[in-house]
């Protein structure tokens, strides 16, 4: 993918990032003429992640770039030549091998902004081409998407809970490989982390990067005391002494002696770190101690297995630690570790009329929505009070809008044309064109903390937050709920 | 990191892809004239995954391309260059950064093979080398090593529930971004998958790839049977029809008719795949169908949401699937999601002379083990009995060895010169060289079967199972107690 700074840190092409039931329903569709048939396809999530009230759509920057890249190269055309069938024949057809090496991305994608806070039920992507192309990056889409946004959404809140202090990601060493760690740095600077230990995030996506030395430091040297002292020796502008190795107490003693010769110096001790045992006690008992001393400005660092209720139980108990370390929780989502997106064909043309299509099921949550479908997000004076999903195919009237809820079709809701509202799918890719501000990590990462402000309290309370609205404009209701009548055979409804 | 086929997934260089704590440690290093002094570090993990009995160790052929790569180049450098500490100032002296440019990786990494069933608190992997680049490893090798690990083992548990039967891994939509996906796949077929969906992982390892078709071919064809009769004419030679679109029963049929007409064709229906509802019921249902259709040799895949405690169930309930597709909970490690592996200094030379080195906490499991340490694995027959870690910096007579429990240390266990060990840890990198086996993902699969065969089959009990013997040769024993009670302050034993 290439990256902010404009380096590309992938060699290889991409395009065969995907399922193999892509690519053997794309040769289906040239083998039966429908190739360049139109579809419609939508990618959303059923449940929020962390039983929370809400989620952080995260990716499309990383997506966008994906789809400019996007092209079969001779070696992805040589690998795909050797797959046989259950016969040892060729699995493709040569003509199929240069149908694919003389395509173009003709799809056009549209998406929620990255850093937007999206809920369950609604369209955060929306993708429209030809049904093969459309069909063959389900699987990107959801790698790329699924991912960022449950990093995005647990990064939000941790900081949530961290209730301003800076909360730094520390979780490369625990996280899915090498773009396990590259995509979970990225997506938890969008969802509010000030930094992150990751280095080669710092230089891809240019986030900041934080960190000063470890317990092995420590134990490199005959004390803690000639440890700290050597380290102040070298960076007497980035001194955070992590002060457990031993005994914490005596550990924040050492970090006392060493932050006044740094003084003498014209330097300063920026922190402590504490990394074991009773982050509660031994976090007031250390600000005690550099009080005291005379180093009311010097911080407390903590890390050690944090993540967003740690830190809420911390500080309700008193803690004085004023910065976060998160590294495991963080950047493998738990304890979920997945967010459960899923992408479904929702609108299919044929011969110029656009066929509508559900995915039926027996729960009632798991049935699509068809259509081409937008959201309209309303507000009332700066606060966010409802989606309303529509279908452009078919779109409301100006005059009003009605709003069905996806579980009880009783529960019903005005909107009126005095009610502001926008709307929320725009425009990613285009002809190969991406919207200029896609991509722009900055960006994104103040757009959480706008709509982060527009959501009622309530919505972004931690353990069992309230419900945030979203449902369906009434002519999409019914369209969806005639479609599922006349699948199952019941008729009219 | 370059791929079995020789194809190179990354661009850019890796070098950056660790923690800038580790920077700025082996910048301290330099300042303090002591980086060139040797270190010993150890890779281990303190408690099982997923509440198993054993784990895979697996990532150490991506590792060894990982190090071969390792150098910093100009673009590393010029971003180094751009960091700064608390005062403005650079953070990094410029003769650091052409020392950087100038360095050469001297480390020797010793690890066990890839594919080797490992247990806690044995070194899986030890790097020896000036210590400033032991250090800056750290993150790489948790990075790597960890997750893969972490895959293999699930894949290894999964793969034992299905007895035999295939399991595909289909877990790219659910991976943690573009290498947490490819890296799962590569993991999960050491581990013991048969195949994945993921295509590019397909192209870079070599592994075989399988997929058919999703529930969007059926539903972009006018019914179900004219959905499966398209496909069939496409790929007569790939058929496995999904039915559970609309009702799963009748799909099973729909299969049956098209079977009648590949075999007409001189081609078979490979399989039929349930992605829903309860699997025992329908899966019972279809084989019954199928059988009596006349298509005893078309077998039966399931999908959805499956690991190894859902499949061991399923094989109790007499389901009659034949094939599993596993995606989810085998990518991400559910429930676990990270192996908590560790990399501990446990020596460090200092005048030519190596002196131990080990990590106090309060709790003993959670004490590092000092040394430059590797691992007897012995044997009675072709059956693993017990792993006693020895110390080569002053190892045990050959005349005798005694194991000693790490936590109870009073339970001990004696080992003559006639008992056969295998010493676990081999080169994996050294001078610049790796071994020729390195990186083949056939062997350390191969592997993987033969070590669990060698293990007893209460070890391999999904649930409760028995634990495997892990010790501390007791000259090693007493070294490490000497060390605590020193640190500790309370004397001799």
């Amino acid at each position: 993918m290439n990256a902010g700074s404009g380096r590309k840190l992938y060699a290889d092409s991409l395009s065969l990032l995907t399922d193999l039931y892509q690519l053997t329903m794309a040769y289906g569709y040239w083998k039966s003429d429908m190739a360049h048939r139109e579809a419609i396809f939508c990618h959303s999530f059923r449940s929020l992640p962390f039983k929370g009230g809400y989620a952080v759509a995260c990716g499309m920057g990383s997506l966008a770039e994906y789809l400019q890249s996007f092209s079969f190269d001779p070696s992805d055309l040589a690998y795909l030549e050797t797959l046989e069938g259950s016969d040892g024949a060729r699995l493709f057809d040569s003509g199929f091998l240069d149908f694919l090496a003389s395509s173009h991305l003709q799809c056009q994608v549209d998406a929620v902004p990255e850093g937007t806070v999206v809920f369950p039920h609604e369209p955060i992507i929306r993708v429209q081409g030809p049904i093969w192309q459309a069909q063959i990056l389900e699987t990107a889409i959801l790698n790329i998407v699924n991912f960022q946004t449950l990093i995005a959404s647990k990064a939000a809140r941790i900081c949530d809970a961290a209730n301003g202090d800076p909360v730094l990601e520390f979780g490369l060493r625990r996280a899915h490989g090498i773009d396990g760690g590259l995509a979970a740095s990225r997506a938890a600077y969008v969802g509010g982390c000030a930094g992150t230990s990751n280095v080669l995030a710092g230089k891809l996506f240019g986030i900041p990067v934080r960190g000063t030395h470890a317990h092995s430091w420590v134990m490199s040297f005959d004390s803690e005391l000639s440890a700290f002292e050597a380290y102040a020796d070298a960076l007497p502008n980035n001194c955070v002494f992590l002060v457990d190795t031993y005994n914490t107490i005596e550990g924040v003693h050492n970090a006392v002696r060493v932050g006044h010769t740094l003084r003498e110096r014209g330097a300063q001790m920026l922190g402590i770190r504490l990394d074991s045992g009773d982050l509660a006690y031994l976090s007031i008992e250390a600000r005690r101690i550099l009080d005291t001393a005379g180093f009311a400005d010097t911080i407390i660092f903590a890390s050690n297995d944090l993540d967003e209720q740690i830190i809420e139980s911390l500080k309700k108990q008193g803690a004085t630690i004023a910065a976060w370390g998160v590294g495991t929780k963080l950047v493998t989502g738990h304890p979920d570790g997945a967010l459960g997106g899923v992408y479904k064909v929702t609108a299919i043309e044929h011969d110029g009329i656009w066929h509508h299509r559900i995915k039926l099921s027996e729960q009632v949550a798991k049935i699509s929505t068809p259509g081409k479908l937008q959201v309209r997000r309303y507000r009332v004076n700066d606060g966010y009070v409802a989606d309303c999903v529509v279908d452009l195919l078919n779109p409301p009237e100006d005059a009003q809008c009605t709003m069905v809820d996806p579980i009880d079709h009783t529960r019903r809701r005005q909107f009126s044309t005095a009610d502001p509202y926008d709307e929320l799918l725009r425009p990613l890719f285009v002809k190969d064109d991406v919207a200029e501000s896609v991509g722009n990590i900055e960006k994104a990462r103040t757009r959480v903390r706008e709509d982060l402000d527009a959501l009622h309290p309530s919505i972004k309370r931690i353990t069992y937050p309230h419900e945030y609205p979203v449902g369906l404009e009434r002519e999409l209701h019914n369209c969806k709920t005639r479609l599922i009548l006349d699948a199952r055979g019941a008729g009219d409804e």
